[in-house]
This record gives structure tokens, C-alpha cells and sequence, in this order.
């Protein structure tokens, strides 16, 4: 067996039976070991941040890893941001990036780069295999170190000679311990803390936004009065009618601020002290008060929902029944921010996994979408923005059954438009909704904060309507069928049509 | 003046007045500041990699460096792939990345990345500006790094408040010295090699490849019998009728090796020792017979073109008479590679600038091109893919009046489409031409030699065919013209009019 060959063998027992790729010479006796080993999917992404952003969005439906199969650095640099942001959003992925070999690497051939260099500040493991005999083994540490809490991404860089020289031995997997438990002594803490009748927020993050651990939140809140607050960008949050709603941490500084203004407890529930996007001249960096107190019930790694539970029981917080919500009527009319959220609330399919990179749109859709069935919402933790369409796809590799709707702006979903592609290959069910306002419109009002006026530079470089994207072109060029939509009534048409429909489909809707 | 404005001034006055940018929040002062700035001219990608494969197409035809401008680590890891193309290929570049503020990056915000330690691996020159009186100074040493031969990729790595904090310096050019002159001796040890009677072999690359040195390379070998041969891929070369032709090394190794078996002497002209482009089990790294000894005229810094004026001299080599060559009819028929290379010949405008990145298909098109009008070729060096669009935009930018020709693999066109749209904007004289053979073609191969029968893996991962691109579909939805071609009498016209119109416009060839 080759080294190529004990890495299929160790991935697939270790359960990691997808592998998102975008091969290379490099990988080519991976690829051959793939052919001779039946049960791993491959799906090819037509550019290397498909691959990566597909492996988070996978991995935050499926709840394990999958692969990525990278080629050489160039290949990996291409996926590095949405590894960034698998990084942020606590993602498992194994990436791994076939290389050249050891011996030919030192002549310093064409595509020869600092791959271990640009994998480290995205990998919370990163190895080379120097020979076929260690492939299998460094395979079940990255599968276990991916998986353990806190996830993230482990990176295996495989030169060409370890893949395809014989001595490789297939590992069993390594065993991945569940997140550690909260002390009692925490608990016992935060109860005082409750208890003292000092203004108290619950700032929950990470796994405490899962459905069982907000209704629990919700308890300790109405026993206590204490106030509850999501951070501004999560991995995953469980949403929808019958579920209890949590308000996000807005993301501009001054409402943030405001949002946390009296606050006197800080508790941090699966969540980081939430600080400032970017720095601005003569703003905090962080957004909880100064005097504020930071205290931990359950940090990234611990057991958020068994803490929240236990801390519900402590206090003695009853049971609290499910809220009820009513959908409202999909709008009509012309195209609104609101009106949209009105009709996505009225029309979201049951079930289905949202995925917001709707950026300066993405913020009005939160609060409608409350009352919308039962969903689960992704959202983008890291910043890099091109997340948005390779997340929709990973995430219905992960969740095979439910429909993705992707809330996407079109400045940010021309970074990784590629995915439009896989999504049609692999026939996934996906509805992008491209919310075309043709402009870098964050930036607009990033310009406006600095105090200027819009000039010529700035006019070339936030502007997106000449030429304008035809975005049914686009979609159609990769194999995605694709309508615009100029009304909320021609969009509640499509919607519906599209989520009704296998496969994926594309609506671009003329924002104002 | 804030450390953005003395950036910009500086700039200017050292030369650099084109950016190509993808900007985010944390450059919003220098975007004002270019408000305020005239004369430096903003072009904007829709994906890091086009803004940085445009900066290296727009130095190797401008002779001087641009700067390109990019959004914190994740964008600046966008934009990795092709600025290790453009570190291979020795073009000028000023890197600027604007990144988080000085105070605020401790603080870990969700896009705070290791943004040096991904710059460095393809910069020759680093610095973070770390005050606003420091930006200035730091800007006129990243043109002088990025310009002084070789030339290479200069990053000034610029945190939000360098840019927008008051105490800005404005500085003068920096000296930028010439190619360094090779000396006597070396010129002599050369004349005494070719003198020998012994095989020898001038092995040319960099600016060794202008249309003055080939000349002067070829005076050398007819009174000599020195073989001439160029690198693989080169950053530029002048071709075509009245030239001096030369062959190319080739890419694969065993024919690699047969054309440089025999060589005794291997005389490296401002290339290096040739290596392969992967290591193969069982297979040579090197091109070179292992006896071969390797003497230098030029290294890459040194001035090459020189070195062959003198060598010419010193050997008593009469000039020659260009050549002449007759250009072919223009293929009819089916396509065919063959096909292809002659109607290229036949219909090439005169003076264009050709970009290859064909891939499987480009190697065929190199030697017919030798028949057509004058041009300059411009080659993918550094191996990591998604180059050919980008760099077909900055070489229009950098080359005006020139018509640009984009021979580019569909495979690879995909990674960085997005420079479809920055053509459109800026009218670039550009003509694309597609060569659709819907695979990776290259990795068919590739198995081939690992002598792996294609399986269900190989077949997810190099199809391109489900679904079809439809590349008229793309290029329009991204607003470039298009049309598809079938056979060469369609190429040929549509061909013909592409050229005689101004902007860009694509051609979807449909290669066997």
C-alpha cells in the first residue's frame, strides 16, 4: 500500500467520506488511491476557496469533518480565507495539500512555495508527512485533532514521494473527546452573579445558540432578568417559529456599544468579549463598557448547552413554553429590505439551513426571519468575504434533505462564484438569492465614517454598475437556471418555484 | 498630511500611477486620500487575484512596478497565487496592504490574520509602517525595492491608523540602479567555452529573451555552433516575422532531457538551471545531462542583453540578416491545434501582446506563432493557475494601443473569471480566446503517468462537462461580448473582428 492509499483508507475509517477537491500533478496517486478505494464523494470545486468554504459549511450541518484536497501552496493560498473563516467559525476541516516531493522541493521548481509558511496562522494542527509509513498515522491525528473542541482546521502536507511511495499502513481512528465539562465552581458563580441583582447579559455564542440551549437561556433570563445576547456573526444558529429568539450583538460600533451600555456582567457563554470589527479614530475596540465585569460559564471548548442547563436547574428557572409566532403575508409591491424580510419570514421552506452573506442587507433580515419556519442560519464569522456560495454548497452536501437558501450580496458573491458550478454538478439544493444592490455599498458608508466625499478613486472602486452583472448570465454560463426579479410579487413567484424544485436555482432581485 | 495622503504622494512622485485595487474598510483613507491626489489611476478587481495578476502583467509591459491595493491578511491571501507567479517572474510590484490598526490587532478582531507572515514567502522587500511619519519613507524603499533588478514583490503591510494619523511625510524617489554589468573575465571565460569545441548550449531566459539579445544570441551561435534554447515559461518574449526564433525547452521530461542530452557546457543567459516542474518516481529532477557543466554569462540581476552585445563582439560574430518568414492562409475546417496555430499566424495583429496560459494546449501553439506578425509573448511562470485573465488585463493597461491576445485553457480561466468584468470597465483592448476542452486535460495526463486507470474519482474531479460552461453566458454576465466558435472558418472571422473593435471580447473555441 502506498502512502496515498493508507491516507484514503484512515480518512474513511476515521468517517470522513467527503472530500472536497481541487487537485494537482501533485495529488494525482491521491487521487488514483480515491479510484481504488470505494466511499470517499468527491467534489470538485472549480477554484480552491469552493473547496474550503464548502469543508466549513459542510462541517457546520454535518458536525464532522470533511477533507479538502489542495494543490501544492499557490493552491492552498487560494483557500486560505475561507479557512480563515472555517478557523473563526470553529470548523473541522483535514486539509490537505499534496506537495513536491521532499528531495525535488530544494531546486526550488516553479510552483515550489512556503506551503507549512501560509497553513499555520489558518491550522490549529499542521504536519508533514516525510514518508509514505507516517501517512496514515498523521491522518488520524489530523481527523482527531480537526474534531476536538474547539474545532478547527488541521492541516496534512503530503509531498508527491510520501503519497506515492510503498510502506504506507491504514491507522484506525483516534479517539475525540467530547467538550469538557463546566466546573461546579462556575456554576455556583455565575449563580451569585445572577442573583446579585447587578444588570446581567448572557453573551452566548458557538454551540449555546443551538435550539435547547437558548430555550434554557431564555428560562435563566425570565427567572433572573437578566438580558440575553447572540454575537454579531456565528457559526450556526437555531431560528424560526416556536423557537426562542435571541438578538444579536449589532455590528456597527455606536449601536453596539449602546447595546451593552449598563451592563455590570458580561457572561460569556460559548462566546469571546465581543470587540470591534476594525478600529476607527477616537472608538472603543471593544464593545462592553469599561467598568463592565467579563465572566466565563463555558468557554469555546467547554460544554455551552450542558452549562446552560445546569445553570437553568441551579437557579431553579421553570420551564418556559415555546414562543408562538405567526408568518406574516409575503409582501408585494416594490422591493424593499423589509419587504423581503417579509416574504422570506412567509416562505422559507420547513427546515431549511440559511445562509447569510448579505452584508449591508444581511443586518434588516435578521429580525424578520424570527418568524419565519424553523431554520437553521450561518452566518459569516470570520470577515473574509466570498464565504457566502461555497458555504450554500458544502452546507447542502451536509445536510442532504433540507433546502439551503443562500442570502448573498453581489459584490461579495463574485469572490467565489464558482461554486454556482458544483452546485449545479453535484444537483444541490440550493436558492441564491443575489441581493444586487450593484455597489461595494459597506464601503460607501466606510467612506462616508472617514469624514469624505465620494471622489474619482473612490467612485471607480465602489461602484459595481458598469457594466452591470447580469447575474442570470452568469448563473446560466456555470449551469445554474437563474431568474431576476424586479417586484417582491415576481420574487415570491421564484422563491417558492425554487425552493419547490431539485437542484440548485438562482434569483437576482434589484435591490434599491 | 495623514500617512495615507504622504502614501499616495509618494507614489506618484516616484512613478506609480496605476493601482490595482480590491479595497476594504481599513483602506478607506488612502481611497480618500487618491480623492484628493489626482493623477493616479484606480482600477478595480472583483477578486484579489486579479488585482495582483494585473499588477504583473502591467510590469512586464510598462517596465515599471504599480501598485496593487488589498484588504487585510484574507485579501491579501486572495491575491497570493498570483503574486507568486509574479515573483517567478521577476515583474516590479508595489504590494499595499492596509490591515487592521496597530492597538486594535491584539484585540484578535474576526478578520485579523497573520498578514506579514503570508506576504513574506513572495515579497523580496516586507515592512509594516507602524506611524504615519514612517509611510512615506517606507513607500519611496517599495518602489526601489520593487524596481531594482531583480525585480519583485515589495509589501508595505499599512495598519488604519499609519494611514489616517496626521504627521505624513511625502518623499522624493529613491535611486533605482540598472541591471549590474557582467564583467570582463566572465565574458572571457564564456569566449574560452565556445572556443573549446565542446558541445555547448546558451540557455536564455528574462530579458535575454527582447528581440535584441535573440539577435544577438543568434549571431553567437552561427559563428560558434552554440545551441540556443529559452526557459520553459518565460515572463516575456519578442516573437514573431523578422525575428529571431528560438525553441523552447520542454516541459515534459523525457523530451526535456533528450534536447539538452549532449550538452556539455550549459551557459545559463539570464535563466537559471532548469529544473522539472514535479518530481516523477524514478525520474531526473534536472533537465541538464549530470555531466553538463553549468557556467553563467548573466545571473538574473546582471545585464544580459549586454552580455550577449559583448560576447557577439568578442567572438567576432557577424550580424545577421533577420529572417524572413512568409505568414500562412488561415486555416479552414474543423479545429484542430494545428488549426489554430496557423490561423493565429495568419490573422495576429500586428504588434500585439499575447498572454498563453493554454496549458495542454498552449505548448502546440508556441512554435506556428513564430510565423506571425511581430508580438510580444508573455508566459505563465510561476505555475499556480489563474493567471492568464488577470494578466491579460494589467499588460492592456500597461500596453495601450496594443491589442491584447489572451490564449487561455478553460480549466483555468475559471479561478480568477472575475477580470472579465475589469476589462469591460476599463474598455481594455483585449481578445480572449477559450480553448474549451471542458477537462482538465493536463490531470488526464498526469494519471496516465502515475499509470492509473481513470476511476469514479478521477472522473468527479477532471470532467468539466456537467455542466458545460457556457462561456458566452459567462463572459456576458460579467460584460464582456462573446460568441462561440465551432469550426476555424467561424474562428477566423469572428477573430478578424474582434481585433478590428476596441474592448475586450471573448471567443469560446471548442478544442477536440
Amino acid at each position: 500500500m502506498n502512502g496515498a492509499e493508507s491516507l484514503a483508507r484512515t480518512l474513511l475509517a476515521a468517517g470522513v467520506d467527503t472530500c472536497f477537491a481541487n487537485p494537482g500533478t501533485s495529488e494525482m496517486h491521491f487521487v488514483a488511491a480515491l479510484d481504488r478505494v470505494p466511499g470517499i464523494r468527491c467534489v470538485l470545486g472549480l477554484f480552491e476557496g469552493v473547496a474550503t468554504g464548502a469543508a466549513d459549511g459542510y462541517a457546520r450541518m454535518a458536525g464532522r469533518p470533511a477533507a479538502t484536497l489542495l494543490h501544492c501552496g499557490p493552491g492552498l493560498a487560494n483557500g486560505l480565507a475561507n479557512l480563515h473563516n472555517a478557523r473563526r467559525a470553529r470548523s473541522a476541516i483535514v486539509n490537505i495539500v499534496g506537495d513536491q516531493a521532499t528531495y525535488h522541493a530544494p531546486l526550488d521548481p516553479p510552483l515550489a512555495a512556503e506551503t507549512a509558511t501560509w497553513a499555520a496562522p489558518v491550522s490549529k494542527w499542521l504536519r508533514t508527512a516525510l514518508a509514505p509509513a507516517e501517512v496514515g498515522g498523521l491522518a488520524a491525528e489530523a481527523v482527531q485533532a480537526a474534531s476536538t473542541p474547539a474545532p478547527g482546521v488541521a492541516t496534512l502536507v503530503l509531498p508527491s514521494d510520501a503519497s506515492w511511495g510503498e510502506g504506507g499502513i491504514a491507522r484506525g481512528p483516534l479517539p475525540v473527546p467530547g467538550p469538557a465539562t463546566v466546573g461546579a465552581a462556575t456554576i455556583d458563580a455565575i449563580v451569585r452573579v445572577l442573583r446579585s441583582g447587578e444588570p446581567a447579559m448572557l453573551f452566548l455564542g458557538g454551540m449555546a445558540l443551538r435550539a435547547a440551549p437558548l430555550a434554557d437561556a431564555h428560562r435563566i433570563a425570565a427567572a433572573t432578568g437578566a438580558r440575553l445576547m447572540a454575537e454579531t456573526f456565528f457559526a450556526r444558529m437555531a431560528r424560526g417559529r416556536g423557537r426562542f429568539a435571541i438578538e444579536c450583538l449589532p455590528y456597527n460600533i455606536e449601536p453596539g456599544v449602546a447595546a451593552l451600555a449598563g451592563v455590570r456582567h458580561l457572561i460569556l457563554v460559548g462566546a469571546d468579549d465581543p470587540v470591534t470589527f476594525f478600529a476607527y479614530p477616537d472608538m472603543p475596540g471593544r464593545f462592553a463598557a469599561p467598568d463592565a465585569e467579563i465572566t466565563v460559564l463555558a468557554r469555546p471548548d467547554e460544554d455551552a448547552p450542558g452549562a446552560l442547563a445546569r445553570l437553568a436547574e441551579a437557579i431553579g428557572a421553570p420551564p418556559l413554553a415555546p414562543p408562538e409566532a405567526t408568518p406574516p403575508a409575503p409582501a408585494t409591491g416594490p422591493v424593499t429590505l423589509e419587504a423581503l424580510g417579509r416574504s422570506l419570514a412567509a416562505l422559507l421552506p420547513e427546515d431549511a439551513v440559511v445562509i447569510d452573506e448579505g452584508i449591508t442587507n444581511g443586518f434588516g433580515l435578521y429580525p424578520p426571519l424570527a418568524a419565519a419556519a424553523p431554520h437553521d442560519l450561518l452566518r459569516h464569522v470570520g470577515g473574509a468575504i466570498g464565504q457566502g456560495l461555497p458555504l450554500a454548497t458544502g452546507a447542502a452536501v451536509g445536510a442532504p434533505g433540507r433546502r439551503v437558501i443562500g442570502l448573498q450580496a453581489d459584490g461579495s458573491a463574485l469572490y467565489t462564484v464558482q461554486a454556482l458550478w458544483t452546485q449545479a454538478r453535484e444537483r444541490l439544493d440550493v436558492t441564491t438569492v443575489i441581493l444586487a444592490n450593484r455597489r461595494y455599498a459597506i464601503l460607501d458608508r466606510e467612506l462616508a465614517a472617514v469624514g469624505a466625499e465620494p471622489g474619482p478613486a473612490s467612485r471607480a472602486l465602489f461602484d459595481l454598475a458598469d457594466p452591470a452583472i447580469d447575474w442570470v448570465r452568469t448563473a446560466g454560463g456555470l449551469g445554474v437556471a437563474a431568474e431576476r426579479a424586479g417586484t417582491m410579487d415576481a420574487f415570491n413567484a421564484l422563491f417558492a418555484a425554487a425552493n419547490a424544485r431539485p437542484g440548485p436555482f438562482l434569483i437576482e432581485l434589484a435591490m434599491p
